[in-house]
């Protein structure tokens, strides 16, 4: 790992800590809600399973990894429940209603690095807590990004790209900055491609 | 594939398969719910994110891959929630209150599958949803595993385990058996394990 990228790396980690928690009212409309259903299983059994919907849709969502020349680009995040209360991963967001997967990818890519894709690979798809969740989402590679704007981030939302070889992103993973399993499951998904 | 495990596997996913879905009434105590916070950064920035609880706590689980001789256990299970409504896993479980991931991965095996196991190996641990909630995962190998008892399971819960070989299982996943991002990021921990 390069020194200099690992303290570029921290600084970003240092602001984008948490500080402190503050309570808020319990009143107003809640991104995460749940609906419990029972299924009948076609062998008799009757189970009851409660599904968690963000902003009242199943909450599928596009992970993407940018190649950028020689290096991957990542996103680096607040984390707020997590250990480190930061983590390192790809560009990633929920995908629209009626959006199609491969078009939420260049958006969320676009919105979080301001990246412009030349090819766009399918790599795999998976759900994300499939005992309680419908959500699905998709990973792609990216290749060929480059540049060609500033990020446009919403109010809430607050990301610092960096770039790293595949080496780095694995030391990353080691050393702890990588925890989210959406990211670690990309991270393998690009090995056997980038390897050839 | 060995036909006749494909047989096998097939019949259990015809009788775990959702054959019809009820609306229940929305009373009663909820199993997912959530609370909104706001966090302040080191940075200065604030931002408002709500976490997801299980059961009123953070819902981390534990993940255990058993090695039964030359073949690996798998847990098959309604995932009501999923295009196929029925998974292909590992045994895998919440951690109770108090308890010790370690010990939850030998009761979750004994559980969903009747196994004892001789060796357990942490590989890795992992966020489940990092963004919105503060579940750690961690992943087990489980080695020498024997069968000792039969399963005993929840009265909502149902799991047929069936074993297979570790290039099946990768033919599995390739079929779109195997779904979860979890149970996906297990069978990638395990491959430099076993192949060693």
């Amino acid at each position: 790992m390069r020194q200099e990228k690992l303290d570029a790396l921290n600084k970003i980690v240092r602001k984008f800590s948490v500080k402190e928690i503050r309570e808020v009212e319990g009143s107003g409309k809640k991104f995460i809600t749940s609906v419990p259903k029972e299924y009948i299983l076609s062998g008799g059994m009757t189970v009851r399973r409660e599904e968690i919907l963000k902003n009242g849709k199943a909450g599928s969502a596009v992970i993407v990894v940018p190649v950028c020349g020689d290096e991957i680009l990542t996103s680096i995040e607040p984390r707020v429940f997590t250990k480190l209360t930061v983590g390192v991963g790809f560009p990633a967001g929920y995908v629209e209603e009626g959006e199609d997967p491969k078009d939420a990818a260049i958006r969320e890519l676009e919105e979080e690095s301001g990246l412009e894709v030349s090819e766009l690979i399918e790599l795999d798809s998976f759900y994300q807590d499939e005992g309680c969740s419908a959500a699905l989402n998709v990973i792609y590679l990216a290749l060929g990004c480059k540049k060609t704007h500033e990020q446009h981030l919403d109010k809430d939302e607050f990301v610092e790209c960096m770039t790293f070889t595949y080496d780095e992103l694995l030391e990353l993973e080691k050393m702890g900055y990588i925890m989210g399993g959406n990211s670690k499951l990309a991270l393998h998904k690009i090995e056997k491609y980038l390897r050839k």
